[in-house]
C-alpha cells in the first residue's frame, strides 16, 4: 500500500499540498470548514504528519520551548495566549516547561533544551535565579532565544517587558494623589530587573513627592505565602502602619487582603491598595482591586514574533520592546469605602 | 578531553553515580546542598545531561507530555503541580501541550505524539471532543495514558477523576437545604461523561427532594464567555428566575456575579450560587463564594502515579480512581446576607 502523504490528501480533496499542510498545522488562514475536511480524511486515512521526518532534513523540530516560572498566575495563561497564536501562524507547535520559581529546574531544563529538542525558545526567569550562566550556554549553541517579563539583564539578547519602572511609579502616584502619605511596597521576590525598576519607580515617586524614604516599609517578600503573609501582617500591626500599600504581584495582593480581614482593617479606609495583577476576579474582589495590568496577551505575541523573525534569518541583532501597562482605578483605592462593595 | 559523563561528576565530588544521576534530575531524595554542589560542577565542566543518548539505548525518551485544554484554571495549575512532584521522583521531564479546548487542536497533538517524543501521556479531554478515535490510535502504539477529570468513555483505559455525580447531588442538596426550592444548572460545556455526571447529580437530587425537574433551569454553556454571560442574564431576567444555581465550572459562576451585578440581585438574598471551584480568591469574593473543591493536585498526583506503574510493567489493566471533592460553604448561599461582606 502506498503511504498517505499530503499528496495524496490533496489529490483526494482537490486542494494545494500547501492548503492540506496549513489546514493540519492549524493555519489561521484556512476555513474551519476545510481544516475539518483534511482532517476528517487524514483520520480515515491514518495519515502521520511526522514532522520529525521532514524537519530533520531541515534540523527543524518545528516545536518552540516556553519555560515559565509558573503556572497559576493570569499573566504567563494570557502571554501563552498570545505565544501560541503566533506559533501556530508558523505551524509550530508549544511545549511548556515550568521551573516552579527554582534556580536548579530552570537550569536542568536548560541542558536539556541544549539537545536540539526545541528550534527556539522564550522565557521568563525563576524569581531565585541570579546566575546567568546556563543561559550562556543556550546563546554559545546559537539557540535562538527571546526573553519575557522577567528578563535576562543580558545586553545580547531580545526581551519584551511591560514599563516596570513608569508602572511603579505611576501606582505609587496614584496612591499619593489618594491622600497616602506612608507608603509600603511588597517587592517582588529575588534579584532579577523587573523587581528592581519596579521599586526604583517607587522610590522616584516618593521623591518627586517630597515623601520620606523609610526602608522599613519595602518589604524584600519571597515564594513561600505564608512568610509574605506574616510579614505584611506584622507591618500592619506596627504603631507607624502605613496608608497605602503598593504591591508587585499578585499574590501579595491576595496575602493583603487576608491579613487585612485578619486584623479588621479596612481597604480602602485605614489602608489603600494597588496592584500588579492581571487577576480575573479583580473587579469581583470585595472591595475590588485597583490594578496595574499588564498586556500579557501582546507581550506574549510580540516575543513569539521576535522569537519567529530570529529563526527566519540569521544572525539577528538583540531587539527590545516595551509594552505599557495600565492603571484600573477600582475600590480599593478609594478615597473613603462606598456603602455597598 | 575526556567527555564529561556522571562518573566524571561523582569521582570529582566523592557521591555515587546514583546520588549524581538523583541530583541532576532534582530528587526529592536529595538534598537542597548537595543539588548545588552537583548542579555547580556540571555547569563548571559544562556536563551535557543528554537524556536522550542514554534513553533513546532503552527506547525511552524521559518524558511524559501533559494534554491540557486550558491553563487559566486553578484546576490543572494544581493539578500539573501534583504530576510534577510525581514525574521528578522518577527523574521524568514534563511537557505541557494545551488544545484551547479545539478538538482539532486535540487530535494534531496526539498525532504528534504517536512519533515517539514521549513515554507515555497524561490527559484531560477538550470540551468539544465527541469523536475519540485518535485516542484509539495512541492506544494501538502501545503509548501509555491515564486520563485525568475529563477522562474518555473507554472502559479499557485509565483514569482518576472525582465523584461527580455525589459532587453534584450534594451541591443542589446543600442549595435546598439553603432554602432553595428552584434551582438552575449551568451544565459543562460540550457532550463529555464529566458534565452527564455533574448533572445527573443534580437531576437525582431535585427527584430525591420532590422538586420539579424543568428543562428551562439546564444552561447548555459553550466556550463563548460573552454567550454564557447573556444566556446567565437572560435566565435571572425571567419572571419565574431561579433562587438557587449550580455552576459546573468556575468561569460560568463568576459570569453569574457579573450578571446579578448589572441587574442588581443580591447573592445570596434574591439567588444563591454555588460552583464546581479551585479558585485561589473564591474567600475574597463579594461575596464569598461556596465551592465544591476538587482535590486539584492529588488527582494530577494520583493520574501520574497510575502512569508510573504502566510504564514500569507491561501490560497493564486499566485502573480507576475516584478523589472525593469537598463542599466549603460560604456566604453566596447563606440564608441572608451578612452585614459586612
Amino acid at each position: 500500500m502506498e503511504p498517505v502523504n499530503l499528496k495524496t490528501l490533496a489529490e483526494r480533496l482537490n486542494l494545494s499540498i500547501s492548503t492540506v499542510s496549513k489546514a493540519l498545522n492549524d493555519s489561521y488562514e484556512i476555513t474551519a470548514e476545510t481544516k475539518k475536511k483534511v482532517l476528517a480524511l487524514a483520520q480515515e486515512l491514518n495519515y502521520q504528519p511526522n514532522p520529525f521526518a521532514s524537519s530533520l532534513r531541515r534540523h527543524k523540530s518545528k516545536t518552540i520551548a516556553v519555560i515559565l516560572p509558573e503556572i497559576a498566575n493570569n499573566f504567563f495563561a494570557l502571554a501563552i495566549n498570545g505565544i501560541e497564536a503566533v506559533a501556530v501562524e508558523h505551524g509550530y507547535h508549544v511545549l511548556i516547561y515550568l521551573t516552579h520559581e527554582d534556580y536548579n529546574r530552570e537550569v536542568a531544563i536548560t541542558q536539556l533544551l541544549l539537545n536540539g529538542r526545541v528550534d527556539g525558545v522564550l522565557m521568563s526567569l525563576a524569581s531565585t535565579t541570579e546566575n546567568q550562566n546556563h543561559l550562556l550556554e543556550l546563546r554559545k549553541k546559537d539557540l535562538p532565544i527571546v526573553f519575557f517579563d522577567r528578563v535576562s539583564e543580558d545586553d545580547a539578547v531580545s526581551k519584551v517587558t511591560t514599563d516596570d519602572f513608569e508602572s511603579g511609579y505611576n501606582a505609587t502616584q496614584h496612591l499619593v494623589d489618594q491622600g497616602c502619605r506612608r507608603i509600603a511596597h511588597l517587592m517582588f521576590p529575588g534579584h532579577l530587573s523587573i523587581g528592581r525598576k519596579r521599586r526604583d519607580g517607587y522610590l522616584q515617586a516618593l521623591l518627586d513627592n517630597n515623601l520620606p524614604n523609610d526602608p522599613e516599609l519595602i518589604l524584600s517578600c519571597n515564594n513561600n505565602s505564608t512568610q509574605n503573609y506574616n510579614a505584611i501582617l506584622d507591618l500592619l500591626k506596627s504603631n507607624n502602619r502605613p496608608d497605602g500599600i503598593f504591591a508587585s504581584i499578585e499574590k501579595l495582593a491576595l496575602n493583603t487582603y487576608a491579613a487585612c480581614a485578619e486584623l479588621n482593617l479596612s481597604i480602602p479606609d485605614d489602608v489603600k491598595l494597588i496592584s500588579f495583577s492581571n487577576l480575573e476576579t479583580a473587579q469581583l474582589l470585595h472591595p475590588s482591586l485597583t490594578t496595574i495590568t499588564q498586556p500579557a496577551y501582546d507581550i506574549g505575541k510580540e516575543a513569539a514574533t521576535l522569537l519567529f523573525k530570529a529563526l527566519k534569518r540569521k544572525p539577528v541583532g538583540p531587539e527590545t520592546a516595551v509594552l505599557k501597562s495600565v492603571l484600573i482605578k477600582r475600590n480599593s483605592t478609594a478615597i473613603r469605602s462606598t456603602g455597598n462593595v
